[in-house]
C-alpha cells in the first residue's frame, strides 16, 4: 500500500509541482510571451492574468473558474485558402476515389477529381455533408484517427510548403502555456470536427481531447470481430459555430470560460457568452492583417469572415489582435 | 510578474501538493476503503489500482490514460423506488400545474395529478418525452440548475426519509477518493441527465461539471435583456444509456476508460467497451442484493435490470460487488 502510493501519479506529480513551485521565482522574470510586440495588447493580456491570479485583488478568481477558451481554424493555426480539415475531405475522395466510380460522373466528387473545388463546393451545405459522409462515415474512430495521422505526415500547405502542424500562431501557443502556467484549463472550442482536431491537439497544444469541443458527426456502438468499436455515421450529430459555440460549452464542459479568443463571425457568440455578462473577463478577436507572413482579411471574406465580430469588439471593448503589428513572430521556425 | 506567479494557482497548487507528498506516507498506511469489508471484491480493486500504478511493473499505466468510468442511478446513489431524477419532474409536474389546468384532464400530467405514477409512465418514451419537455424546457440553464437545487433541499426519499444526496453509496465515494488519490480522473457515464446531475456532482463526488457525461435536451442561444443564456429545447439532443455510452465517452472525453463500474444492462456496452480489449483494464458491476439495507434486485427489475450484464461478468470474468457482503456501510450516516 504504501510502496503503491509513494509510485503514484499523485506522488510524483506532487514531487513536480515541488521543484515548479521552487523554480516559479526564477523562471517569472523571463517573458512568458517572447513573440507578442510590447504595446497595448501584450499588455492587455497580461494586466489580466495578473488581476484575477492576484489573490487579494478584487478581480481574483479561483483557479477552478479559470477557463479559458480558443477558436481553431484561424486562431490557432492557418485557415487560408482552405480550412484544413476540407483539404484533408478533398485529399480523401482523391485517395477513396478509385474504389467510386460513380464519384466521376456525380458533384460534389467530380468537380474535386476535376481540380475545381468552387464548383465542388457551390452546392453548399448539401456538398460538404455529401463530402464529410463520403470520408468520414463507416469508419471506426480509430480508423479515423489513424486516417488523419497518415494524412497529417505528408500532406503540405498548398502555398507554404509545410506540414499544417507547423503553420500553428507561435504566439498563441505561448499564450496557452501563460495561461496554463497561471492556473488556466485551456479548451478549443470550434467549428472544427472534434476527433480531427484531437489527433494532434494535444501533441500541438498541449490541450488533452476532453478538452477539445468541436463539430461531431453521430456515432453507433458495435462489436466487430469481438473488438467494441464506434462507427461514423452519415449523419451530422453537432454543429459547435457560431450560436452553436455557447450551447456546446455549457453542453460538454458545464461552465461559463472567463477568456475567449476567436477570428471570425463564427466566434461571435462564443465572445459574448463569455464576455456580456459583469467579469471579471477577457475577449479578443485575432485580425489577419500580415499580407506579407499570413494573409490579409476581415470583412469581405469567405473563409474566417470577421465584421460583425469586429463591430462588436469596437461596441464592447474587446482586445483586437493585429497579427501585423502584435506579433513579432507568426509560425514557429 | 514574480508576485503574480507567486500567487497563482500554480504557486498555491505546488505547494499543496508539497504538503500532500510529505504527508503520504502516513495516510498510506490507513484503509483507504474503509466501507468495504475485507474479501476478493475489495482486494480485486486494490490490486488493480496497485498493479497500474506501479511504475517498474509490466501493468502500469500513465496517469493521464487512468480513466475511470461511474455510472450514476443504482451506481453511485439510490435508485429505487423510482429514478431519482424522475421523482423531481413528478414533482415539477406538481409545482408547475396551477399554471397548467389543461394538464387535469391531459395525459400524463392526469395521471401524476392524481397520483398514479405508473399510469403516467405506462405512456412509454412518449410520457417521458413529454415530462421532460414540460419541466425542462424553456428553462435557461442557470433557470434550470436553479429548481434543482431547490429542490434537492426540500426533497426527501419516499422510503428512507433523507435528502437524496444523503442516499449516495459511501463505499463508492472512497472508491472515488482512491482513485483520484492514485492519479486517475473519475467521470459519471450516466443515463441521467447531465445538467441535473452537474448541480451536485462536484459536492457530493468530487466530480466537477466537464467530468459528467449524460443525456441531454437541446439548448438554443439567446440574449435576453442583454444576458447571454442557453435555453433548453423539448428535443432529446443525446441518451447517454446503453450504447450510447461508449458513444458519449469518445465523443465528450476521447478517450477508452481502464476502469468501469455499472450496476444495469443500460451499462453493459460502457463496460465491454472498457474491458473487451486486451488490458490492463478493470470492469464491475454493483448487485444490489441488500433488502435490509437498501433493496434486492437484479433480473427482473424495472428499475435497473440486471440481467445480460450479470452473465457478461461470468463470461468476462468481471468483479460483481455484492452490496450485502462487500460493504460494511451502505449510507453515510
Amino acid at each position: 500500500m504504501l510502496s503503491s502510493l509513494m509510485h503514484s501519479g499523485l506522488g510524483r506529480l506532487g514531487a513536480a509541482l515541488c521543484l515548479v513551485a521552487i523554480a516559479a521565482p526564477t523562471l517569472a522574470q523571463d517573458d512568458p510571451l517572447p513573440s507578442w510586440t510590447a504595446g497595448t495588447t501584450k499588455q492587455s493580456i497580461v494586466s489580466f492574468v495578473q488581476s484575477v491570479t492576484e489573490e487579494s485583488g478584487d478581480r481574483f478568481v479561483p483557479s477552478a473558474d479559470r477557463l479559458a477558451v480558443f477558436d481553431h481554424d484561424g486562431t490557432l493555426w492557418i485557415e487560408q485558402p482552405i480550412y484544413v480539415q476540407l483539404a484533408f475531405a478533398l485529399d480523401r475522395v482523391r485517395a477513396l476515389a478509385p474504389q467510386h466510380p460513380e464519384w466521376q460522373t456525380t458533384e460534389p466528387f467530380a468537380s474535386i477529381l476535376q481540380g475545381d473545388v468552387a464548383a465542388a463546393l457551390s452546392g453548399g451545405e448539401q456538398a460538404v455533408a455529401q463530402i464529410v459522409a463520403a470520408t468520414h462515415a463507416g469508419l471506426t474512430s480509430e480508423q479515423f484517427s489513424g486516417s488523419v495521422r497518415d494524412w497529417l505526415k505528408t500532406a503540405r500547405h498548398p502555398e507554404k510548403g509545410r506540414p499544417y502542424t507547423e503553420l500553428v500562431y507561435q504566439p498563441m501557443l505561448e499564450l496557452l502555456v501563460y495561461l496554463r502556467a497561471n492556473g488556466f484549463k485551456t479548451y478549443i472550442v470550434s467549428g472544427g470536427g472534434t476527433d480531427f482536431m484531437r489527433v494532434f491537439s494535444e501533441e500541438v497544444y498541449g490541450i488533452p481531447p476532453e478538452q477539445v469541443v468541436g463539430s461531431s458527426i453521430k456515432g453507433k456502438f458495435a462489436i466487430i470481430h469481438g473488438k467494441p468499436v464506434v462507427v461514423k455515421q452519415a449523419e451530422i450529430e453537432f454543429i459547435d459555430d457560431g450560436p452553436g459555440k455557447p450551447v456546446g460549452i455549457l453542453s460538454r464542459i458545464g461552465r461559463t470560460p472567463i477568456a475567449a479568443f476567436g477570428n471570425s463571425d463564427g466566434d461571435l457568440q462564443m465572445l459574448e457568452f463569455t464576455c456580456l455578462p459583469p467579469g471579471p473577463d477577457f475577449c479578443a478577436v485575432l485580425r489577419h492583417t500580415d499580407a506579407k507572413r499570413e494573409w490579409t482579411y476581415d470583412r469581405d471574406s469567405r473563409i474566417g469572415r470577421l465584421d460583425k465580430g469586429l463591430d462588436a469588439a469596437a461596441t464592447y471593448g474587446w482586445t483586437v489582435i493585429d497579427m501585423a503589428e502584435d506579433w513579432k513572430t507568426v509560425f514557429a521556425d
